[in-house]
């Protein structure tokens, strides 16, 4: 019983919260803001993985970073130091998610002057970010090698909604039974149109390619304004 | 606005849930079953640590499993096919967590028949499980080297509410910057009471201080029935 009525509550939830995404997308996409929403399992690599993206983006786009988590602030510190960028830190009060309004909330505590691109690095949760919408112009995810290539049919929702899947630490892969094409195959059976790209932040390797995916999608977003 | 109804939902909800979650583990406590509720991330090794403990153990006790995803049923097939045990595969319906009425429906569709140990693999989230309580008698939780040091800054919950926290993949520990020491000093932060073994589910390391810990607790469960 306990169980059904937490499903009504959050159906509800949902139907405002997309209207409320929507305003938001609206909203960024008329001041000529990019905001990409970044998610993963805990300890896939986002913070690694956004140094070394900002880091090549940052004299093209002025880039801004909102870090989520329950608690602690060191991400955000990791962030600042890794690449000097505008950071904010949010603590979601023990919240699994974040959703259009708390995204909202960040994004005003950010000084928006001239700013191109906001990054959002949502809590680390396979399960539940995939289930609100937060307003973001593109969803990305990373999965990374040890999790293993069986997760986008455990956690069907994050790969169904995520325009980027990043296949993150491929400088381990020696060491697990990662099958990269049954992964990938997994992905397109959760969504066909999601693109994917093996990436290693340690190492830098792919990158590259992330970086360029990304600065295509904030022009396509202002040429299409 | 959104954000905070839904915490006072999830509150009303917890109330219930705890006194829910009492009962079935006095029910159990009283039937001599002793329930195991082992949470981690995606990916950290669950399935395969369990397969290993079962096989330590499943000549000194009676044990069925329950295996809980959104989607899937990779891991009971994997259970049941590495360990011959009653196995079951509880889907959440999108649900990110399991509560003790969740539970308690998974429990009632095993035979229970001599069963001295139910152990339920939570869905793969390092937020949600901490919230619920599952009626279990003892929670223990896996953090694996690949995800880092610092998991106890960011999800406080998880590790304050465990009583074993298990180090998984310490095979790879070369290839990853992860301080034991300064993990162990995180985890104890958040619960001082927290027993801590480093295993390796792959290799079979440590494994069997784990199923040695579990028989130990099942033991003085049945003895202070």
């Amino acid at each position: 019983m306990d169980n059904l009525r937490i499903i009504e509550v959050k159906r509800s939830v949902f139907e405002e919260n997309d209207k409320d995404a929507e305003r938001l997308r609206k909203e960024l996409k008329e001041r000529g803001i990019f905001l990409l929403n970044l998610m993963s399992s805990p300890g896939s690599g986002k913070t690694t993985t956004l140094i070394k993206t900002i880091n090549l983006l940052k004299d093209k786009l002025n880039i801004a970073v909102m870090e989520a988590d329950i608690d602690s602030d060191t991400d955000a510190k990791k962030i600042l130091e890794g690449t000097g960028v505008q950071t904010i830190q949010i603590h979601t009060g023990g919240m699994c998610h974040l959703d259009a309004d708390m995204t909202r909330q960040g994004i005003r505590s950010l000084d928006l002057e001239k700013v191109d691109l906001v990054i959002l690095e949502n809590v680390g949760n396979l399960v539940c970010p995939a289930e609100f919408d937060t307003g973001a112009s593109k969803n990305c995810m990373i999965l990374s090698v040890p999790e293993g290539d069986d997760k986008p049919l455990k956690y069907p929702l994050m790969f169904s909604i995520c325009d980027l899947v990043l296949i993150n630490k491929t400088d381990v892969a020696p060491y697990f039974d990662f099958d990269f094409d049954k992964c990938e195959q997994y992905i397109k059976m959760r969504n066909k149109n999601a693109k994917i790209l093996s990436i290693c932040a340690k190492t830098g390797e792919g990158i590259d390619e992330f970086a360029m995916w990304l600065k295509e999608q904030v022009d396509i977003q202002k040429g299409g304004k």
